[in-house]
């Protein structure tokens, strides 16, 4: 990862982002570190996009300092960057035009936790492990899950999904209400903690996936599930990506409420056989868990059991044991670190698609065709209930003619989905590096909704810029 | 209902929606109306609300002639309504500043259905029952239930929810995407049908719940669900509103899947026994349905049955014959004609609220007293499982101060919820009756910010003009 410092930026960018430090400084002591190292562990360290530090960290304590730094930095026109675990995947944590991070490590607090409402109410900082472990003896539990320990301010900014979102759905299913510092210095209450409202525009929906670039959130009220009473887990091989997919279709359409449903293809298993010390036959493989009472789940695994044979996949093997569910779902959340253990040395290159379930298994395949083509080496796995599927690219990035043909692999990725009704991102986001596939997707009239949507709450464009589209 | 003529309308507004409606005769024939009671019944009929009729009804086929309308209405600045089953509560459809009203009734066609994907397309002036009808053969249906046969496009402009939202959602969470024509004449695309994107700001749900203020929705996909095998529904009576509550709580948090969950106070139990011919005891009542397999449908009924009794209630008759249930639901949906019945001549004013569900059973047994000491008569049914209910005020709008008695009740209703952490309206939406609750609901900054964005897509508030808040 090379440090670039942003060479377009004028003197009177740097200027002002200096006198921003000047007034900040004194304020906050050592909350406020300008050291490289620093500023460099802030932006974006886990893919290939360029790592755009910003000039100062400032750790905020309260919605108060953070509506202090967004006055200052509107003030002197400085950008202003919300960071919570440095875990997303598309440069949203970039600063390509410098400017204040603020990092959300000592708002991590859990405010309220109304387990009869099924809601929660926490700053932006706390992790979803961290949540989880608190939450655990109230019988409650947060369930969107993106393998990495996220917080909960970003996951909201970039509007994640990940495994159990199939049955929980994603962050948009389960904000019920942010407080966000917008860029006039105001805090914006976007809902109550009803579980649901008519009453105005859904300013909620709009925060979540907006990646900070519409206001910075410092508080959210989230919506809990309780614990499941039972949970069976289970791995099913497929003769192929089409029998997994289409047992996925098949399942989902006759009603069985599947709680996680992930494909794994057969470069993946070996993988994960490998780094998690597994021995599953190296197939397309689905991994499973079922949510609800004993004689439910053990119902909805016969089920999938009868649907997974007729397409010639099986034997499903499920248990119940936590110990074993554990060991399994730690695997699929080391895939990325498995596939890169397969080629070491490599850059992952991370990428996400999504496209109506229909259609998932001929997009699968094809870019499994595409990458074999390209002479490049990428697991596949999938939230295939959601139609949603991520290539790990193991890049090796000092070969120029490998990095070409896995962009050139990328571009192709991204329009074999929107020709499919898909999208080029189903939770990574957008970020830096997808903004360009924007207009192509949604159309100039939907992205000048956009962009007119920005202007009108954040006019100077100091919210994260340089995010989802420029202005 | 008296036809109020917008007295305060200027002579060049009336001036200049005559241009429209000449612009407009030669092209739509008799697909444009200007006749009285056409005008007066495309206006809001439904409640106390005044009718502020429309200047014109046009009848548009397409998504082209939607556009060529609000063109043409742009280019005068005059209003443009768009009206589907007229049923709305809070007088969406007036017309306060005139204009010309689109009602969709010929753009009714469903244009695609996906059952594999669990989405179809539709046009806006489709109606839910018939769109039921059209999918009942594949195995899917569209869950959202608000008890009228609405139209999808004012379900979707109104964020409306009903029986089953505390199951499958409200409309958005069961809107994939959406076609808009903008204030500009443009047409935009909100969403492709991936079942999830994080690609941009959300502008699907940004339209789902604006009342037509931002853009005129032509076509949508929506999510759908598969049939249930096996449903069950029953009745079960309580000692009391908060006993009722408490069970709704406790199946909830225990993870009962209950697809509705349905309060009916003893007014109410006694209305339905009159209208529908039950002969349910005059007691809080319960209304449930289950939705699953034979099996999971009689475990959730089995165990509601017991933490029913738990809290004093019971015992649970649940009956899963369809004709049971179609009798039931049809009491349920009758509520509303079966209150009326109650009090001969007089008006309804139908309100809802909705707050945490922990704080329902308060909510509705102040309300209740509150009903008793204004002398005045108010039937009350909920979505409990949302913590959303529905007070039906019988008014002898004749008689003076018992609207005044009625009005303020219905003020101290909505001060009720908001000091709950609730909302003022749970599914009606604002139109104009609410407008007034909206800076002490959501607070100035969100308001604002609201504001901002209607003026960034509506800068000449052509759309739907006089809804939500004023500009």
């Amino acid at each position: 990862m090379v440090l670039v410092e942003a060479e377009h930026r004028t003197a009177q960018e740097r200027k002002a982002a200096a006198a921003v430090i000047a007034a900040l400084a004194p304020r906050y002591g050592n909350r406020l570190s300008t050291s490289p190292s620093m500023r460099e562990q802030h932006a974006n360290t886990t893919t290939w996009v360029d790592n755009q530090p910003p000039d100062a960290v400032v750790f905020p304590q309260t919605t108060d300092e953070v509506q202090d730094v967004v006055r200052l930095c509107a003030a002197h026109r400085v950008p202003v960057i919300a960071f919570g675990a440095g875990t997303s995947l598309e440069g949203q944590v970039n600063a390509p035009r410098g400017g204040i991070c603020l990092d959300f490590r000592d708002m991590n607090r859990v405010l309220a936790v109304h387990a009869e409402d099924l809601d929660c109410v926490v700053e932006p900082g706390i992790t979803r492990k961290a949540l989880n472990e608190y939450l655990r003896d109230r019988g409650v539990f947060f369930p969107i899950d993106p393998g990495a320990d996220a917080s909960l301010g970003g996951m909201a900014a970039t509007r994640c999904s990940g495994t159990n979102a199939v049955r929980y759905g994603t962050m948009k299913d389960n904000v019920l209400a942010l407080k966000v510092v917008l860029a006039s210095g105001e805090v914006m209450s976007t809902a109550r903690r009803a579980k649901k409202s008519a009453a105005g525009y859904d300013l909620t929906r709009l925060m979540v996936g907006a990646e900070g670039t519409l206001g910075i959130i410092t508080e959210l009220t989230l919506r809990l599930s309780g614990i499941p009473e039972a949970i069976s887990s289970g791995v099913c091989p497929f003769p192929s990506v089409d029998a997994a997919c289409n047992a996925t279709i098949l399942a989902i359409q006759s009603g069985i409420p599947v709680a996680r449903i992930e494909l794994l293809d057969a470069l993946q298993v070996r993988a994960c056989n490998q780094y998690s010390k597994l021995d599953l036959p190296e197939v397309p493989m689905l991994f499973l868990e079922f949510h609800g009472t004993d004689s439910s789940v053990a119902e909805q695994s016969e089920r999938f059991g009868e649907i997974a044979k007729e397409l010639g996949g099986g034997p499903f093997d499920w248990a119940t044991r936590a110990e074993d569910r554990s060991r399994l779902w730690q695997a699929r959340h080391d895939a990325y670190w498995a596939a890169r253990a397969l080629r070491p040395g490599a850059q992952a290159l991370a990428s996400d698609v999504c496209v109506p379930i229909s259609r998932l298994a001929e997009c699968v395949s094809d870019t499994q065709r595409d990458v074999a083509a390209s002479r490049l080496f990428a697991p596949i796995v999938g939230h295939v209930g959601d139609g949603n599927f991520h290539l790990s690219l193991m890049v090796d990035l000092a070969d120029g003619g490998e990095v070409t043909r896995a962009k050139a692999l990328l571009e192709r990725l991204v329009e074999r989905a929107l020709a499919m009704d898909g999208t080029c991102t189903g939770e990574h986001g957008v970020g830096q590096g997808k903004m360009k596939y924007l207009l192509a997707e949604h159309g100039a009239p939907a992205l000048g909704a956009m962009r007119a949507i920005k202007q009108a709450l954040d006019p100077l464009d100091i919210m994260n810029p340089g995010k989802i589209f420029s202005l």
